[in-house]
Order: C-alpha cells, then structure tokens, then sequence
C-alpha cells in the first residue's frame, strides 16, 4: 500500500471549435494524466490514475507533489492533502522554490506569446484543491484494486447503477479555422462530423444528432454567446423539438443583472434551471429574487467557503459539484450532504475530460444520494481519443452505468497515452486560451463581461 | 468479503447515579454489540464491530435487518442504507409485520411497568438513522482489517493522531439508592469511587479527579438539575480552580427562553459555548441574539434537514455531532463539511457508551478537520466494564490516540460481554427511564420542560 511513484503525463486531444464566452475552444485540449504506482504488500504493484487539466502550472505543481509521494501510504490521504497544502504554500522545508527548480518541468518552455510564467508559490486555494483532487481519486482507484471493490464501494457505496447525464450542447462553428498552428496537424478534427452549429435549427439538429446517439434525456445548451434572444429563440426550438426535455441554460455570467432581469421572465416556463446568468452572489442573488425559475451556479459557489454567503444572500438554489475544482471524490459527495443541509438541488459541472474523469465523475455521481439533477459532461465531443482501454464506458439511455471492476473500473491505453502525450510536446502550448483563439478569427472580439 | 451473520447482543454495565434534566442514571446502561461476520475471501473472516443504544426497540430493528445481511457485501454500504430504510419502513416484501413475529425478540418480554410496546413500524426516521449507523460502524470495521488500516483511512485520513475529549463533569449522588432491584446486584456500582456532587465544591472535587486522571483540557457540565444561579455558581468554581480550562454548560433545554436571557449575562465570559440552555430553534434564536455567548446544539439540530432552519434563524454557533444520531461515520466527517459550509463550530456528543463506540468517535473525529472544540465522552464513568480488549485505548494528556491496529483497532473480549449480556439478561429491564428511577426517590418529581 505504499506510493512507488507518481508519474504525470500531460496530453493533447482532439476538440472541435465549441464556442463560448471566453471565445473558442482550442484544436487541442490540454490534460494530464497522472499515474500512482502503489505497492500491493505481495510483491505487486497496482497503478491509481487520476486525471486533470493540463495547464503548465498543474503540471508543476504535480511534478512537485510527486517528487515527495514515494514510502506513504495511499490510504492516508489526511496526511497527503496536509503535504499537499504544505508543498504548495512555498514554505516547505528542504524544497528549491527557486526559478530553476527541477519541478519547475513544464513552464515557461516554448511559449513565450502565451506563457503565463512559473507556477506561482504560494499557489491559490482553488489549485492546491485541484491538485490534490487528481492525486486522491488515483489513490482511490488504488485503493479500490488493492481492496477489489468498486470506487463507489469507498464513498458510501452505490445509491444507483447508472448516472444520468445531459446533452451538452455547444454553438460551433463547421470546422477549425486552421490558422493557429495546430490545426491540420495530426489530431486536427478539422471539419468534424458534428458540423455548425449557429442557429435554432443548428442547435436543434446537433441535439438530435446527440439524443439520437447518447438517449439523453436532459439538454443543456452553453451560451453567452449570442445576444440572449438569439440563445432563447434556440432554446425555444429545443422546447418545440424535444416536449418532456428538461432544458437548461448556461450564459457563464456574460449577461448583466439588468439583461437578466429583463429576459429571465421569458425563461421561467422554458428551463428546469438558469445557470450562471450573472457574476457573483449579489448580482445572483437579485436575479432570483425576481423570478421563479431556479437559478443554479458552478461560478459562485466553487468552495465551503462560499455557501454561506450564496444561503444567506438567496442567491442560488442548486450547485454543481465537480470532484476536480471541490477537492476530490469524498468532497464532491459531502458536498451533496451539504447541499441537502441547505435545501439547495445538486447536478455536476465538466471541463472537456478524458474516460478517467468520467469514470470518477460516475462513481462519485452513483454514491450521493441527494444529486437530483442529471450531470454535465463534454465526453461526446472528445470521446474519440481517450486514454482508457474501450468498452469500460458507455450511455445507455443517457445514463453512464458504474464500470464494471476494481476502483474506478477503467484502464489505461499505453498507445494511446503515448501517443496524445507526443501530440502534446509536438504542439508545445503550456495553457488554455479560448479568447486568444478566436481572436485569430476575430480580432476585435472583446471578453469583457458581462458583454451583453 | 460477503457478510455471513449479525449477531446483536445487549449488554448491561454499570452506571453512577449522574443526575440530568430527566432524572438520574440508572444503575446500569443498556447497550448492544452488534458483531458483524465476514467472509475474507480467503477461507477465513473478520469480524466487524459496532453499539449502539440498548432499548428494546433498536433491539429488534437490528434482529429484523439482521436477518436479511447474509449474502450482502461489506463494502456495499449505500446499498444497506436503502435496506435498513425498507426493512424498517414496515413494507418490505416477505417481511412479517405482526406481533408475534420471530425479529420482535427483545421488546415487550419482562418489564411490562416500563414497557413501552413492540418497535413501532415504520421507525421514525431518527430511529433507521441510529440502526444504520451501529451497522456502517460494523462495515467500516470489518473493511479496515480486509484492507489493513485503520478506519480512519477510510475516513478520508487521518489529520490528527489524537482526539481531543473534554472531561464530563455530572452532578452526581454519593452511590445508588439500592432501592430499584438492580442495585445491589452484581455490577452494583454501589458507593463508588468518585463521591458525591451535589455542590460547587463537589462538582470541582471531581474535575480535579478528572483532570488528573485524564489530564482533560476542557470541562463540560452536564446542567439542568439544579436552579441556574447554583450552576452557574459551580462554573465559577471551576473557573477559580481551572483559570485556562475551556468550560461548558449543557442545561438539556430546562430553562425557558425568559430564564436563559436573565442568566446568559452572566455566563458570557465564562463559556466557550453554552450548550442548549433552551428547547427548539426559535427560542435558541431569541436566546442568541441578545449574547456573544456562541450557543451549541445536539437537540435542536439533529440531522441535515434540521441546518437550513437553524442557519436562517441565527439559532447555533457550534454543533456537536454524533455518528450514533447523524448516522454513522461517513455522515458524520461529511457534517464536519457541512459545518465547514455554514460556517459552524463542531464538537461531538456522547451517551453513555463503551470501547467500541469511543473508537469509532475516534477515528471520525480524526479524519475531521474542522472538529475545533473537545469531544463529550461519558467513557471515565463506564471505563471499568468494557467489551473491548483493554490497552487499546488510553486517555493522553486528555485526549484519545487513534487506536493502533487496523480497522477501528479494538477486538472484543468475548468472556466480558458474556458477562454483561448474562446482567442484561438478569435485570430484565427493556429501557432506559432516567426518570421513573428518580422518582422511586423523589416520587413529586417532574420532569416538564422549562423547569426554571
Ligand atoms: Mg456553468
Ligand atoms: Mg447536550
């Protein structure tokens, strides 16, 4: 039970141009993939993996959390979110802070345009919960092989086989626009198969094409990226296309309170819940106490911390957990306690992510009672490359049944791994940039919010 | 890692005469041990251990659920949540309801003056709460030694090696009466080894045995036996004697709301917290709104659904949790997050309990960061009749190490809970009745709240 090694591997995998309010995503999304080698205590070994986003600062900090791993145990994971902490807060005894510290691996290396310097140290509260997120759900899955029980089985155990997901649908354009050094590279999805996707009957038809595939029975379309009445007038043709749908709304805060509040009212009847129309609590917060329609948030609420002042001000009526941004498997499931502590609904956000993380998301999903809306995902749009052996996933009906198997049930694709990770030192970006993107395209195009 | 049998048995230990709101303790506590066994998948098993409150009600529960274990898995414990809900929710298929079915074994058999009828079906939800909770005890117990470490690890991990308890001081009578047909007995503690305390002398008398014995850094006065003025008159005395000692006050809801604003003046500078001076939510509120006094709770909080309104109501600064009432271990670490959430303090309840329970305590208390005040633990009264192996669990420095060893780390000594089981047997008593045995000596007695 003993950590041998922590191996991080970042990759880049393929994902269409989905529009949002930042701007647009990138040919590539940037992810690591983490490996926990762990002693089996019978002269084996078995390996815990874990997943997270890509950005050069997470794989510093990782490199540096994992340099210090090796000789404990992968059941302590008190003692492992303590070093974690500790590590992080540029104050560990022993270790070399300095601008050329060995962890200091993957920043700053071939992208000055974008290069957002080191990690900074100390490093905030929200990255010190997200690495420690990545390296706890490989010691799970660890844990689950050594004991031969199922993720789920170590947070409380199963309260259903299967978590429902929704269709999360984007505005897109047809293809990459292919000036921006990555597209028609290998891995470059160019025109995919999706197509564009800019108005009402766009949208509708990538709905349908995803119901049609998946059996989704929730639709959840990103927005803040038209002007409101053209996102409604889509989410109307949705209403017409799919009757018994719940539909939701996710605007990322683009809109100001007096945009809110002059269209929410069209809103009431359409959607199961309003995601994110504003920034921030006090903003929500006037927002709901004008309408009836339940507004949700992965924005304003991304920690303990701030749940008391989002109950005090009213300000939402469901959150959505995500184990990578909460601080893990064990707290995305308390979070579903406080939730009902609160009275407030729970569903669950996503980045785009590979089979690792939807298999964690699942069987965190499958351990908490009180999640009573269907969870987001990106897995459609970038299930083609994944670094998990085939098979151990699937929707049935909209719903993703808890793997089969040990921990989370899922195992990793060397080839492939190998392969998404060359694409990854090949392309040489160290982080995301939605807005520089589409500026490519648009260079006038202004992220200033809320834009509308 | 398929279970193969529960066996519940109720024990009797003796217990001072402690004098609270309701009466006075009876010369012996009722209590069972659930055991419960488990194939390790390698020809042998473990066995998992768990208590839980003694009356004949749970009693019974615990028959009818365990009856239908067999066969289940260990790890599976959302899975045994759902079946002790069905089980006691008096609707299960093929489950004999009657009065005469064969899980009705311990209720309403010998003490018909006490007796309070056959387990009601459905139990009240606290009630499947409590039967769970002795259960996903046992499950965690029985996980740990399949997997080798200790309960707390699969906890989340342990962020403190030792639990923190405060010292439970209790108005007490010099010995028992002798007049109830268990005094006298074998177990009789009689005129035992800590004396009377009946006034502030006696009362830091036996915080200074206490103290010394346990080396305890807070004290806890279990009130509401005598008028206001007089226990606040015994803080002050320990407050003389103990100038750094945090102190508190636990009334059991016996004052009214006009009684709790006349004193709480008085006790402002005095308490770390002031535990449920008054019943319910709103008079707490009232009470808390004219004091800096933060108020505590183990009556008017009880479970997730009872946070919303007390948050809303500014009724509690601090809850104390209790893995026997929030059901079990799991949600009793996920209330530290809820507390975390709401911004509450946390300390932890107790009942009169044996070695089992106070490892369990333990290990929850020590995967629990935001635990930030002492435990209440009635263990120093009860020490001298336990069903665990002694050694395992020691008091340093006032606080409990978590226990060596895997699982909850105590292992049962089977020749003493013959023993106990043998007096349960022997009294014959059904439940507890703190007052009916106060009244054998003070038969005006009356116990209707407000007292004062
Ligand atoms: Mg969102
Ligand atoms: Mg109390």
């Amino acid at each position: 039970m003993i950590v041998q090694e922590l191996r991080v591997t970042p990759v880049a995998f393929a994902d269409p141009p989905l529009l949002n309010a930042d701007g647009v995503h990138q040919p590539h999304v940037l992810r690591a993939v983490v490996e926990l080698v762990v002693a089996d205590g019978r002269g084996g070994e078995v390996t815990g993996l874990g997943e997270c986003a890509g950005h050069a600062w997470q794989l510093d900090w990782l490199e540096l959390v994992g340099s210090r791993l090796p000789g404990t145990s992968v059941y302590e994971t008190g003692e492992l979110a303590s070093r974690v902490r500790e590590l992080l807060s540029g104050h560990a005894d022993g270790v070399d802070y300095g601008p050329d510290a060995p962890w200091r691996r993957w920043s700053d290396r071939t992208d000055p345009p974008e290069s957002r310097g080191p990690a900074p140290v100390p490093a905030p509260a929200f990255d010190i919960r997200r690495v420690y997120a990545a390296l706890e759900v490989a010691c799970l899955d660890a844990q689950g092989q050594l004991a031969g029980v199922p993720v789920v089985d170590l947070l409380g155990g199963r309260v259903r086989d299967a978590v429902p997901y929704s269709g999360y649908l984007f505005y897109k354009w047809a293809g990459h626009p292919g000036a921006d050094g990555e597209s028609g590279a290998d891995g470059d999805p160019g025109a995919d198969e999706w197509g564009a996707a800019l108005t009402p009957d766009g949208v509708v038809a990538q709905a349908v094409r995803m119901v049609d595939r998946y059996g989704f029975r929730s639709l959840k379309l990103k927005g803040g990226v038209f002007p409101p009445e053209e996102e409604i007038a889509a989410l109307r043709a949705l209403r017409a296309e799919f009757p018994r749908h719940p539909l939701r709304l996710d605007p990322n805060a683009a809109w100001s309170r007096q945009t809110a509040l002059s269209v929410v009212g069209e809103l009431a009847d359409l959607l199961e819940y309003l995601e994110d129309p504003v920034a921030g609590v006090e903003d929500m917060a006037e927002v709901a106490a004008r309408t009836t329609l339940p507004l949700a948030t992965n924005m304003c609420v991304t920690s303990l911390e701030d749940v008391g002042p989002a109950v005090a001000r009213g300000a939402v009526r469901i959150v959505l957990g995500d184990h990578h941004i909460w601080g893990g498997l064990r707290a995305t499931v308390a979070l579903g306690n406080v939730c009902r502590a609160v009275g407030w609904g729970l569903s669950a956000h996503s980045n785009s992510h590979l089979g690792i993380s939807l298999a964690a998301m699942t069987h965190a999903a499958a351990a908490t009672a009180s999640l009573d809306h269907a969870c987001d995902t990106h897995y459609p749009w970038n299930a083609a490359e994944d670094v998990v052996v085939p098979g151990a996933l699937s929707f049935v009906d909209g719903s993703v049944p808890v793997p089969q198997g040990t921990g989370l049930g899922v195992r990793l694709d060397r080839a492939a791994l190998d392969r998404l990770h060359a694409r990854y030192l090949r392309l040489g970006r160290e982080h995301r940039d939605d807005t520089a993107y589409l500026r490519r395209v648009r260079p006038g195009f202004d992220p200033t919010m809320p834009r509308w």
